[in-house]
């Protein structure tokens, strides 16, 4: 899996952010020196269908919160990333925080003193219609609170010269 | 506090790890392409003085495990450690691990599964004698399980050529 991490093609600083098991916006905003800026492109209440429920280990039909967001800093876009997250797992405040504003869930999570762990499930490089001709580097985690599913997140990066910083 | 990230002579590999709220461990593998080896200077059990009790939020006399140790990736130093961790507050299995083995503190948290957050409290440049001439980044964090602090710990980082990486 982390093979994808040693392509000689994987700048430094790419190879950094994807290889973390903590915040990339924090480790985005040191990088640049800048704030990340979250910009949502969509964000909805679903039904889970079947592989849903199999990423969130909850029943098909349960509701998920699903967002896709990048994280730009200084007018550069860095991430695509799209998290779903059952909305009964989630406190309150949490939910709040992740269905109503633009807020980085590193920051969330961090405010919220939410206790949490990170596991890697996958990292490949894929093609991605948004960020057309570009390799991504595409990686899956699930971030767990009280031993459950509290988001499956996917992160994109592009493989190219804007992580030359 | 941040501040002392932006010295422009901390180079970005550094201002990385010592920026990041997950692994140093975890970044260092990936910045260096190499595993990262924990050298255990000193490990022994103390009774906790008023300094230490405040440090953890427990009683003075309280049993705690300190350690001292480097973090070396392909015999290069790059980070001296300190921790400090109330006895009474790791899962046993947790305990075993860090007061036997030469294992880094990301790793055990990781494979025990424990859900915890960070919360860093310091980060200035000063000497330490075990660096010698070379200026140090140091940075102070707890780690917080259950509420409770489970761990203290100061990373020394020297600031020189050694994170041209």
């Amino acid at each position: 899996m982390w093979d994808a991490l040693k392509r000689p093609d994987v700048p430094a600083c790419l190879r950094i952010c994807a290889g973390t098991d903590g915040s990339v916006t924090q480790l985005l905003e040191v990088l640049t020196g800048k704030t990340v800026v979250v910009k949502t492109l969509e964000q909805s209440v679903i039904k889970a269908t079947s592989d849903i429920a199999k990423l969130l280990d909850i029943e098909v039909g349960d509701e998920v919160n699903s967002r896709l967001v990048t994280l730009d800093a200084g007018g550069t876009i860095y991430v695509l990333a799209k998290s779903l997250a059952p909305v009964k797992r989630m406190p309150q405040a949490v939910r709040d925080d992740l269905m109503r504003a633009d807020i980085p869930i590193g920051r969330i999570l961090r405010e919220h003193k939410l206790e949490t762990r990170r596991d890697i499930l996958k990292m490949e490089i894929v093609r991605q219609d948004f960020f057309g001709n570009i390799p991504v580097l595409s990686r899956e985690y699930r971030i767990i609170y009280e031993n459950k599913v509290l988001m499956w997140i996917n992160e994109c990066f592009p493989v190219d010269d804007r992580w030359k910083m």
